[in-house]
């Protein structure tokens, strides 16, 4: 069946099956959502289903919820474990630094909670993702409780960004993330000058829940190709 | 600018100004959702700036609220008014006893509430959602707490429907309403035979909030058509 | 320490035992919330470590879940389970149908997701619940949608309830459920004539996510005594 | 009926009147939750009443809302105005440099997002509140979704806080706030060192939505006292 695999998804099927493959008996993992990190649960399925690998997962949203359940991996929440073995998610954009943007999927604060208690947090991507600069390609989501929306729209415009709030395409209205927050698109023209002084900012606005500036978690970056080779980026 | 306008659009444009012309002075409006109703709150506004129009609005979500505050409609709550002169809203099909269905942008549980108020609920629509039978082209969208969606699902499926959890394009998993609800979406393959018996059997299931059936709520059906014209159907 | 429990302690616990010594191994349960049930949670955990029983619970609500997790009994959602073979709760009201009023403790709408799937649903309580008509003693709570509250509550006192929102304590303003609605507890004077008749009404008020009356849901009522015995009530 | 007052309820009346007072013509108002900002409200509804006074409020809670409304203040929301010209609320605690800690009704989240957007914050207490040091006597109140309450609570011991999750009293379960969350209190033996360092650190935990802490925000606090007479402190 690979062979109907777009360039694209050969290259997140490669960097999926790599993060399983790292996976070891008796880890508590962290699932994450999206498309890549979809294949990566489907490969790790398979090590429980076929290897007896036994492991345990905290799923990210209700995607990541869904799928592993169907494939047999064991849940767990946050209140089961104290910390985190592994942890893979995708991302939007990744720097040099190993610093990333998330959240097209709107699931990012439920993503971060996981990843900041991992003590390997395994980023998966394709080449398109990797940045010299975070915010040149993609705009930072920030999940904003419905009252606040229009405070922190302006806010975000007299600091010189471009925000949108996200509307949906299968609801009338604003996206509605598993929290039941809306979510604002801050594009940053010309890139992010000091992520970390802009996450200061963004985390301390008031009515933000949190934002898709993922700064310091990433340990490893696995970048998928399409011809299935995947190059290993470690954090220095 | 109207020639740009595609023949549906003209449609819908033309039932929206109908149901404007029909409010009165002093009216206590419920203000619908989706693209039919957003061409009447658009006339109604333009009745407020330039003939000086006094009323209220009750919207029915985010959406007509905030189209509806930026056409400068007064707009007041549930708690601020007893009951509702006229409601209109959009359907996805109207049956010759003028039941409803809707829900396709998931707001049906506030329009319903809203809807359920109003004295007079004018149905806003194009000649394509006339059904001899309801439940033909679309599917019936049932709003259910998360934790009970599987069993729904279940229910739905031994009733001989077709059930669907209504997956998101702009986030990750399932589409979330401003609730912070599920929605199914049930196709009853041949449409429904009783929809009074059904809608009594969804609105009793545990877990479900509310159904896109709108039973014996419409007073009118405005009828809007490519040309201008607007076919008015009265409850009889 | 037994002995420094009040009368009505005794009571619950008794109830409780006896509810967790009728659970066989292999069962799928649904465990209830509040203070009788959570005497059955502590007596299954007992089993489930003492005697190494195996089983899976479903919580119906948080308090259910933080507890069952403290006692070691493994949990599952209703997406891992297509029914239950025994779920327990407690109960304000039960008439001699074996009709019932819950819903003081707010978790009434996730109560009755599970108990509707349960093939044995047993109640626990002591004496003072048993009533020779429903609404005597505790009104009836309804969970509603914050925008429909004010038109629920008219329809309410319409209909010659005596209702009111129910306030926090802990919080300013109404108390809020696990799902984000409010509380209001109709009272009924005299008692309620037609409990089927009402439990539709409510249902199918727009904006009402559910409400306290659980009819034909219970088959078993345990009636824990002070002195430690137990009255079980069959339905016939 | 002022000699039925209580002496804490005398000062919270004085302190309420004397911001009504400062309120003039034309003022966009943020108005807060809590029994002291309650007679504010109530005393605002007297002037808008009997002097005509002009004014719209944006209310900080559920609760504030419903007295607003019942005392005849035209209300609004922060997509209707860009900046409020005045906003007053109550707080739990307050320090030299009139830092507060606020949250005691679980509704400092929203609390936060008005206040920040006031020309003019001013805090109503009576001499109780006026602390050498914060965190001497209160717990600092932290909204947390509900997946990550146990690591937030882990990480704030690990701080060598004091946290507890708040439960309620009128219903089963941790206490939930009108957007859907928890609340932790965390006390800080011996009073929190660096109240600006905290805050960051708070702001910054993945799953925090917002914390109690109000720090540069309070322009004027009165103090009222129970003889009626009210001081005012001024922010240097």
């Amino acid at each position: 069946m690979q062979e109907t695999l777009s360039a694209a998804d050969r290259a997140k099927k490669a960097a999926g099956e790599k993060v399983a493959a790292m996976v070891e008996p008796g880890m508590r993992l962290g699932l994450g959502t999206g498309s890549t990190a979809a294949w990566a649960i489907r490969a790790l399925g398979r090590r429980v289903r076929e290897e007896g690998l036994r492991v345990v997962g905290v799923p990210t949203s209700y995607a990541a919820e869904q799928l592993a359940r169907a494939e047999g991996i064991p849940l767990v929440t946050l209140a089961d474990v104290e910390a985190l073995d592994l942890a893979f998610d995708g991302a939007d954009e990744v720097s040099p630094e190993l610093n990333l943007i998330k959240g097209r999927g709107a699931a990012h604060t439920r993503e971060k909670v996981v990843a900041s208690l991992a003590r390997r947090f395994v980023v998966l991507v394709d080449e398109s993702k990797l940045v010299d600069r975070l915010g040149t390609r993609w705009p930072v989501p920030i999940e904003v409780l419905p009252m606040a929306a229009e405070p922190v729209l302006r806010q975000l415009r007299r600091m010189g960004a471009e925000p949108v709030l996200r509307m949906g395409k299968c609801k009338d209205g604003p996206v509605v993330t598993d929290q039941g927050f809306w979510v604002i698109d801050a594009r940053f023209p010309g890139g992010i000058d000091d992520p970390h002084a802009l996450a200061v900012t963004l985390s301390t606005m008031p009515g933000v829940l949190d934002h898709g500036l993922f700064l310091g978690l990433a340990t490893d970056v696995l970048v998928g190709q399409a011809d299935g080779q995947v190059r290993h980026i470690r954090r220095p």
